[in-house]
């Protein structure tokens, strides 16, 4: 990939070189933008080319949740009160003539309150935890979201998108490799790359695939002896939940069971809860970890941290790196300790803390952007719904694919029973199966996803990883195109 | 700070607590927002209330590079475009007549390009190096800035500011405990915290004080040998040009012997040159690492990355988290490890890139924007000028107190000589002597500044950081209240 970068001197041995360094970077994985999407970008730029001649015409990238990437237009609210507080010469008397033309009332009304809630508007620092005003909507939300219960702004940290309270609880909890994280398997890869460069253990726990993702309790208890058997503690649990990659939904009843083993086996709980907006079965409605654990006393004390972010849900705004953490009977001394890791880095940027306090607190009904508003997050949210039951419909009429239905999230994470043949194969060209079959479907059709062995599955069975993010238009025709592809594929190496 | 962060439950043991927990993480220090800063956020508070009594009406917060938080204002030009490309709506047909009216027409021209160059506009993830077309304006930067050489855009990385880029050089580095990195004393403790954080082992050389902060060679060669006798293999060495907490400029030869002695120690060289724009000698320009090793084909090869950032310089914008890292000679297997690395992350947030871009590509001569912005850019940078000479002087003229001129950055570090007494009461307080002497400073004036030891300083001697970032007016008042203050502390110790 970057082949060119240097012009090698005879003889000069780098001091930075793969063989010298830290080896835990060198073992870290990251599918998501791993081989499949490098290949993918270069045939993008070979596309772009007049005289290039492939079997399709555009690369359709569903290998990553980037909803804006592929066609979803941002929520306008949200954006004019960003540009508001980010140009704040617009709120001006001399400009308020233009400006009211431009921007509806509440729009600048909330711009100014944001802007008297910073020191110094959107170019200073903020306090290392984020604004404030912005962490007690979040607070704010969080109680109206689990309909009881408290929230004290005070614990709740504004971050780079959920990626950096992650990596910063897993730091704290990690100190030697004999130390154990519990990940699902499969899981987003995030974790297994952030556990691989903090020298930990990961502790996989298989979700079952036969009951709509769902967690076996058994299993993860084993899991847990298995470890400790092992000379591994575990120190921490990731749920995914609405899970990435398999679009389950926990139910009330899964996470209960959850809770009281992490709190029985002494683990720290992360929950990863970024897709909680986007649910599309109402009869599997969200549950918050906090909202369950509330409605267990005998365990209230149980360790928890729960994300979320602005990239994720039908918002969608990955570019702004927003987010949140909510910690939940963490130790006073602890939470001191992260807030110091986070005054590292100073503090998370200001645009996405924005965009957070914004995602948490959207125009309410009777305000004059409401009806935009909603009229923008139900379009996103009912096509949504419609392509993750089109893509699931549409795989399981392919021959050997399975997928069990999407109920939240973004994602498919079918399993394909691949011909020994295709096996054989794979194994002739130094390949992972499920890696050729998404090579060979990227090649032959320009769709790009992401093989199962990046987030982990059971020996023997081979997924992929979809988004159903690219617009209706465009995702109906790629299904269309896949069957035709899976089609000619299967006959390939059964015939 | 956290005091009452948890109702505890009798005997319950948290899993995740200072002595459970990561020991690298307990022990990182960051002083500059550190005990001082938190000591004067609480008086902050108090001082908003209607009954406090304090001998000030408020605090002046000299203990950071956060320079909007305390009066800058943003530079108009750069937030208009940013205002527009975040809100694309007000460059759509119906809206153009009221945007026409409120921003000029190169702002709009400018934010038209930017969204044309993201795939999906501000809301979607870009590459993880970054937004191509921004880079490509990174690397005409500094073809211009060297007045030389060449910089290809596939060697530049947009960041989370530059703190995010240091980090992912040194994971790469460092190996273990074994490991060793240079660092200036007295140094930005980022370096040291995040040293800690990885497990290395900074090996300190001390800057000259007698001699404006300047290196001396046998002192580096010096801390090498050390070193290498103790079983530490330095691996990297940072510079920080203009110096921080020094404000030195490193003169041409300076930097070349620098470059020498890393070439031929096998020792990559992380440049810190965030400081760039501000230069206030004329006498002492900025000369870039990367131009220096151009004059030098005999060591052409020395590994070299440069990091730069929208937080410092007169741009001042903190809270956009934006910034850069150039690469220079290093392998293409290992920048193909910092761009895995970089992608577990995904990418900077994109209103920072953003940032970043225009910071490397103001308005020029001829353009609508560039009076104002000249205007505005000028202003800054005079008022650094006569506020780092204001205070500077100020300082020398205190008893026992010596200050080298800043000629760039901003920020002074001078000397205090304690009185033994003053010492001694130190001592009966458990602190640090200059830590007692900044807690008397806010105590007594609410002036906040940093203690030397959070820099690292030579046994024995005391100085602070302060920066010179308050407005004019409240600058040189809280110079004369310091005098008062000084007069008084030393009377008090030495009568």
């Amino acid at each position: 990939m970057f082949q060119s970068a240097i012009h090698c001197s005879a003889g000069y041995e780098h001091i930075l070189h793969p063989t010298t360094m830290n080896t835990r970077v060198v073992k870290a994985e990251y599918a998501v933008r791993g081989r499949l999407v490098l290949e993918a970008e270069a045939l993008a730029k070979e596309l772009s080319k007049p005289d290039c001649n492939f079997p399709f015409e555009e690369i359709i990238f569903c290998n990553i949740g980037n909803p804006q990437a592929v066609g979803q237009q941002p929520l306008t609210f949200y954006r004019q009160v960003i540009s508001l507080c980010l140009n704040p010469d617009l709120l001006k008397d001399e400009n308020l003539p233009h400006t009211n033309k431009l921007f509806p009332a509440d729009a600048i009304q909330r711009a100014q309150l944001a802007l008297e809630a910073t020191a110094g508007g959107f170019g200073a620092y903020s306090h290392s935890m984020g604004v404030e005003y912005f962490r007690e909507q979040v607070a704010n939300y969080i109680v109206e979201r689990d309909g009881e219960g408290e929230c004290d702004p005070s614990r709740i940290f504004l971050t780079n998108g959920a990626s950096e309270g992650i990596s910063k609880i897993l730091q704290m909890l990690i100190r030697s490799p004999k130390d154990g994280i519990l990940i699902p398997i499969p899981q987003y890869p995030l974790y297994s790359a952030t556990l691989t460069l903090f020298g930990a253990t990961a502790i996989p726990y298989y979700l079952d695939e036969s009951k709509d993702w769902s967690f076996d309790i058994d299993n993860l208890q084993n899991a847990i002896q298995q470890a400790r058997e092992n000379g591994i503690e575990p120190r921490g649990m990731v749920v995914i939940n609405p899970g990435n990659p398999t679009g389950q939904v926990l139910s009330n009843e899964n996470i209960a069971d959850v809770l009281k083993v992490c709190h029985d086996e002494r683990v720290v709980v992360l929950a990863d809860e970024v897709y909680q907006p986007n649910i599309y079965n109402p009869d599997r409605p969200f549950h918050s970890f906090k909202k369950v654990l509330n409605s267990l006393p005998n365990i209230w004390d149980t360790e928890l941290v729960s994300f979320h972010s602005t990239s994720k849900g039908f918002l969608g705004e990955c570019g702004f790196r927003g987010g949140y953490m909510e910690i939940v009977n963490m130790h006073p001394e602890s939470q001191e300790q992260l807030y110091k890791l986070l005054s590292i880095n100073l503090c998370s940027n200001l645009p996405g803390q924005l965009m957070t306090s914004l995602m948490v607190n959207p125009p309410k009904e009777g305000d004059e952007s409401y009806p935009l508003y909603a009229k923008e997050r139900d379009a996103i949210m009912s096509s949504l719904a419609r392509r993750s039951a089109k893509v699931t419909n549409a795989l399981n009429n392919m021959e050997g694919i399975s997928c069990n239905t999407s109920e939240g999230a973004m994602y498919v994470f079918p399993t394909i029973t691949l011909p020994a043949r295709a096996v054989a194969e794979a194994a002739k060209q130094d390949l992972v199966p499920d890696t050729y079959y998404c090579l060979e479907l990227l090649k032959n059709t320009g769709i790009c996803v992401v093989p199962g062995s990046g987030f982990g599955q059971k020996d023997g069975t081979f997924h992929f990883r979809g988004t159903f993010l690219p617009q209706e238009d465009k995702i109906n025709n790629a299904m269309d195109i896949m069957a035709q592809f899976h089609t000619k594929f299967m006959q390939r190496f059964t015939d």
